[in-house]
């Protein structure tokens, strides 16, 4: 057994979900919580029915205040390493969705603080970071969230606000827990061990900028719940709400499992990817579920379950359940060849591509109506 | 032997000065530098002249660039844990005389975050300690500062300058430095952890908004230097000059050496005293040098070496050396009894008070002269 490391900073090993949920104490997304979503939105998203989001913490105590009246706020982030990915937009694409649905506002965070405090690289400097949280932002504004509810704020441009704040969930949270939870040694930095305290905040900004209880949302990957139990085991102490979650898994690399990861260009669709480098990378170097020759393909069949490009048709790319149903069932039966699907693979995701591209562009014309600062 | 503990929230046993110089590694005050200083002011500050500052870093450094021509900014600072005394304006009026006779800008840092990240009072929240900064504020302003030359500001409302360039300090700090420097354990909190980098920032501060290397001196009590010995070592891999430091010995409480505290009223003089206040706990309460009996006191004479009033007329409120050597003198000999030593201190003090607190009320109106924020 190959040992597992789930942290917002190191995914490491082949992830069992299940296993997650016992080990972080979540729990499970379940059929009773689907149908209760799905008496409030009419319909299920698409990562709801395939358990793309499979756990979560406190989203009945959430709906039962929906139902009396007292709407939530979504709370999101993105932490700019680099390029985004079309791993980073499985919780956007999730939240558009939830804020559609139930008319809630947002609050995106952008951790260009934590992004430069964690990385590696020696000369890359916060202005560096900086600088790619606002090439993020067209990518985020791009994915169509609602102008008028929705916040995106940079972390060292939004710091008069978030510090205040910070330093409250600070002054409650001991070395001691921070290396527990996150694995910190004597040898991680100063501003490391503090940061946690600033992606608390915007669970508790709601709340202080109404001046009344407002529950909060966060839909993140898995791998960023270490944060949050840590601001729900102080929200109590700071008399705020505990901000209810829900966690998707992780787009496996192309090469693998795992997690796909900017550090692997050759294991990563980037948003900003070309037709032909998608077509390219799909084909070379996306793992396949296929047979070694046609002929054992066709007589045997694949396996879509461990098939990358199914996967990002199951996780993203193809929200008919129909039609990736007969994809699984024809490229199980052998009548479909992994060339064939990778070809639906790529198609899928160069229609996606083109269009957020597209719509990037035209992001650069309204980041003031989304980027708030101090 | 009592143990000695020097750091910026504690300070405890019978502070020897000039072992604090070996321990902290810095240089002494000495003739040489006098004569230096004087060479530019045209005269000494009676307390560089009586050693009241007796410590300093990279004095020559700084007076070396000065010379090319390159002027120096002052930075000092002043944690808001209460109502201010009259230990803490020993650093700021002498910080007063620097910024006229080298007609120098200050930075002034209000550390309202360290405050409530290191305050023991449970329910103090960090709106208490900002009004606490703005309370200060008054006395710091009423000091006399020229309004055209010093910004002062209060950490959490110029958070959004200080954060961004606190991280560039807290990347390169460990855990184990910090731990080293300032005695934290597992149990500190993330806050306290961090927040060295936040008073390093003002260091900095110049040379990036003047966009031009800009030497610093750094006034302060002593028990600072741990802060700015991080702040030295950080320098150089940030590009910025390392600041020069000159380090004042404490006030002593009056019933006891060390340093006079906020958290024992009995044995300090707060600016806001009524000379009512001051006359009962100068009679009352100050440590007295003289003998037994007026007898014993005439005949053997009494000690004002550890005689408090005596002490508090030579740090701060008796400038003239002839004065105080005559009060020396007599108090030595025995012709000056400790009741009258009282009654000069007493009225020294009263008179600076009264004066203080008029200029207080006075600064109520210049608030917006002095008070930058993001």
């Amino acid at each position: 057994m190959n040992e597992i490391k789930v942290t917002p900073w190191e995914v490491k090993g082949n992830i069992n979900y299940e296993k997650l949920i016992k080990e972080f104490g979540t729990e499970e997304v379940n059929d009773t919580l689907l149908k209760r979503i799905e008496k409030y939105t009419g319909e299920l998203h698409f990562m709801l029915r395939r358990k793309v989001f499979f756990s979560h913490r406190d989203m009945h105590w959430l709906l039962d205040e929906y139902e009396k009246g007292n709407k939530f706020v979504i709370y999101t982030g993105r932490g700019p390493s680099g390029d985004m990915h079309i791993g980073h937009i499985v919780p956007l694409i999730f939240t558009k969705w939830l804020q559609e649905k139930f008319n809630a506002e947002l609050y995106f965070q952008i951790t260009d603080d934590e992004k430069f405090l964690f990385s590696k690289k020696e000369n890359q400097t916060i202005e560096d970071v900086n600088k790619l949280a606002h090439d993020n932002l067209l990518d985020i504004i791009a994915l169509g969230f609602k102008p008028k509810k929705t916040k995106i704020f940079i972390d060292t441009e939004y710091a008069k606000t978030l510090y205040k704040e910070a330093i409250k969930v600070a002054k409650h949270l001991t070395f001691s827990t921070a290396k527990a939870t996150f694995g910190f040694t004597n040898e991680s930095n100063v501003g490391q061990i503090f940061f946690t305290s600033m992606q608390s905040v915007p669970a508790f900004l709601p709340t202080i900028q109404k001046g009344k209880m407002t529950p909060v949302l966060i839909p993140c990957a898995v791998d960023q719940d270490p944060h949050f139990r840590i601001t729900r085991d102080i929200a109590s102490k700071l008399g705020y709400p505990k901000p209810a979650a829900i966690h998707s898994i992780f787009i496996p690399g192309l090469q693998h499992g795992g997690k796909m990861s900017t550090s692997e260009p050759n294991s990563t669709i980037f948003l900003k990817d070309t037709p032909k480098q998608v077509k390219d990378k799909i084909n070379k170097q996306a793992f396949s579920g296929g047979r070694d020759t046609i002929e054992e393909h066709r007589r045997l069949g694949g396996n879509p379950d461990i098939d990358v490009s199914f996967q990002l048709l199951r996780i993203i790319f193809e929200p008919d359940d129909q039609k990736l149903q007969k994809i699984y069932d024809d490229y199980k039966s052998g009548k479909m060849l992994s060339g064939e699907l990778k070809q639906i693979c790529i198609e899928k995701i160069n229609a996606f591509l083109e269009k957020h591209q597209e719509k990037r562009e035209k992001a650069k014309d309204s980041i003031h109506d989304f980027l708030i600062s101090d």
